[in-house]
């Protein structure tokens, strides 16, 4: 058999679903894994993409079954698995050789393993779409050398979704860490879209009485309209199914205390890091930490009885106030990645990003089309301020407003919506109230400040008050 | 000369304020800075307090003038000066001798240093206060050994701020890094305190048009009251003073961009890591990053408007909405300490901490007695569900819902107040909605469920509409 193009170690669910993909479109893979047996099992079962796959059984037979200069795919743990690989790798490559991290890396890890001088070449690269997208077409945000991207670019476009207009939905976002930065972004970004969806079907059941069934519907509805989007398809589909066990709606009779793997903190520490504002997805993570904390929330409610009252707001009010939403938030994130590209020096392309979350991620959606051309317009600038999603912005921002005072009035927290809304009036506020702020931080420290005049003095005149 | 008790290293503001302290409670201090003219100044200018004072000129002469067993305070900027000074102390010092860190540290370098294996004994010390606590009373946040506390414990109480009942506002809060953490969840609350009170001067200002002399009035009737505290009484004081240059009150000459010194955003981080939900702590921390984007600011206001409309609220409706928050945010607070010590291994003091607090320090307030007194009763128990402050939020919990959701219809931004909030009501809601993030995560990902019935069955049954 000739050489494979390509290799992969890690046949777990993600690493054979990416495996089957490649040899799907044509690329003779040669795959390994710790377990001999797990590699013979894969073999055995890929069907007519067999004679494409090449089983070696161990990692020196791996690296000689792939042609030089060789391109291997690591899908192993995030964490110190990679650096042990990278280890055992090291003494089978050559310097022109390719590793690539496909894993689900903290980009802090990728800026090290990318600045380490490693004795070969390494992208990493987010992929984002679960283990059907792996199978079938993922959404990839590598980070490494335009040279290294150019040279796999054809296997990864091959093998990534594809977007309504064709174009392949994997792309180089800059170097080193990039690619695995906005993944993380965007797993932010997801942690607040579902955040906001759950908020509003909140609202419909607890504050409108709807049944799971109903609430199906009014999703379905939106799905055809400007919200039309992976998470409002499912979000439909969750709430229609049934429980086979009891017969009740199935997403009745699931627990509501949410995990989290931990990229949407991620999201939120390093924003911090940044000072880029992303309060929609502060939010999101916050609400999955309480929600977390079901013994309290359980003698919250036992000393204060619950809050939520009936409350009646149409479909419509409730789908604008979710597009106003969705845009502020996604606003954040785009500026947040803006501010990292500052910080780390990435030249990171935003509208490349949006293009490239246009299919295969969970993110993805009709939104992001238009989010591409506005940010290709004017990157730099805030999207809200896009022409476009300022009109929408405006036409859309009474019923969020209305959907959150009137909620917040009848007692159902809606901690990203408001976010989202107060963010914004925000930041169309040019006099806002800092200067308090600023006058109480030079009163007790002699901070100092700005002031509005220009006159040259940064402190007030405290000295007797003190 | 006999020998001094204590030695300290650093003489820039705080640390000059703070040996004019020790001096002035009867403790001989010998003093040692970098620069030997700085050394000198201070000594010249220390008055009658100079024969307490032993100034030095290197390093060995600083060590030689300490009696045995030494304790040598550190007063240099945090970071690697720290680690320097304490390489520098090394060859001079015994290993019973014990050196304190009294800067800003990151709880974390307090940590590794502890950890470290020094050849000397190590406290890590959280100061509050700035430089007129320093110089008369400062809050003492400690952290280290036992037994190096109770060497040192009769200097820190002595200079320490003291309570309305006399007790030393000075404690040892835990093991090693344990006083700069809680001296950093006490910067966080810091941020939110100020920044509700921002917003109810945003309320009062932009909402009720009353002037900042007017505002200065309504803060010092509630300092009257349950919010007596230092922040607000200051609050009064900026509002009330004149710009000598304009002849306007000073706070509306203050440019409105708050800067910060960074310790919100460490306490925003470790909550993250924590999975601690402080919502009122990040929308504070939050609202100074927008503040900072002034242009951003501007723009947004030219493209959409300013949102803020007239509103009518009674001063009596703000005091018990910013009552209701002020619990809120030290509940999170204080539920976030608990966390820590419990993943940390600390066994950290939650009444204690709230007495420490209770003088010295910027966060200083009558409700703190109060607090202490909840704690006390029952340390693991969230704040809010204590009987005393259970009926205060109840009584104060329509007021603020009342501010929260009319000034959110007004476009007025109150993110730390509405944070509160929408906390408060998850909270106390038994049957959340993360129920639907289950689903949804479930649905793509596989990542399995709780069932409200105990069916032993973690996947929902999508298969048909995947």
């Amino acid at each position: 058999m000739s050489q494979a193009e390509i290799g992969l170690i890690g046949l777990g669910t993600m690493g054979a679903a990416l495996a089957l993909n490649i040899a799907e479109k044509g690329f003779p893979i040669a795959v390994w894994n710790r377990t001999t047996e797990v590699t013979r099992r894969f073999h055995a079962t890929a069907g007519d993409l067999a004679d494409r796959v090449v089983p070696t059984e161990t990692l020196e037979g791996l690296v000689k079954a792939i042609a030089k200069p060789r391109t291997i795919i690591l899908m192993v743990p995030a964490g110190q698995a990679v650096d042990d690989q990278l280890d055992a790798l090291t003494p089978y490559l050559d310097s022109d050789d390719l590793v690539i991290d496909a894993g689900n890396a903290d980009f802090h890890d990728t800026n090290r393993r990318s600045a380490a001088g490693l004795p070969f070449r390494f992208l990493g690269m987010g992929v984002s779409g679960g283990e059907e997208g792996a199978r079938h077409g993922p959404s990839i945000m590598a980070g490494g050398s335009a040279d290294d991207w150019d040279r796999i670019g054809n296997v990864l476009t091959a093998i990534s979704a594809k977007a309504e207009d064709g174009s392949p939905c994997a792309a180089r976002m800059g170097d080193a860490g990039a690619g695995h930065f906005v993944k993380m972004v965007h797993n932010g970004i997801e942690y607040a879209d579902m955040q906001m969806i759950a908020e509003v079907y909140g609202l419909m059941r607890d504050g409108m009485g709807k049944s799971a069934g109903d609430i199906s519907t009014v999703f379905d509805s939106w799905n055809a309209g400007p919200l039309q989007s992976y998470l409002i398809e499912i979000s439909a589909k969750v709430t229609a199914a049934n429980d086979p066990h009891s017969d009740k709606p199935m997403v009745d009779m699931i627990l509501d205390r949410a995990g989290q793997k931990g990229t949407g903190r991620w999201t939120a520490i390093e924003a911090q890091h940044l000072a880029a504002p992303i309060p929609v997805i502060e939010a999101a993570v916050m609400a999955r930490n309480v929600s977390a904390r079901l013994d309290e929330r359980q003698a919250g409610q036992a000393r204060f009885g619950a809050s939520a009252q009936a409350i009646d707001l149409p479909a419509e009010t409730l789908e604008q106030a979710l597009i106003a939403g969705k845009i502020l938030c996604y606003a954040q994130g785009f500026s947040m990645i803006d501010a990292a590209a500052k910080s780390f020096g990435w030249s990171l392309d935003l509208p490349g990003i949006a293009r490239v979350w246009r299919a295969g991620c969970i993110i993805r959606s009709a939104m992001l089309n238009d989010m591409a051309d506005a940010l290709a317009e004017d990157p730099a600038r805030n999207l809200v301020m896009a022409p476009y999603f300022a009109d929408l912005i405006e036409s859309a921002l009474p019923a969020l407003r209305q959907v959150v005072a009137s909620a917040i009035a009848a007692g159902h927290p809606l901690p990203a919506l408001a976010s989202g809304l107060m963010w914004f009036d925000m930041m169309r506020t040019a006099r806002g109230t800092a200067n308090m702020i600023q006058a109480q931080r030079d009163f007790f420290g002699a901070h100092g400040f700005e002031r509005l005049d220009g006159v040259d003095d940064k402190h007030g005149p405290w000295g007797a008050s003190h």
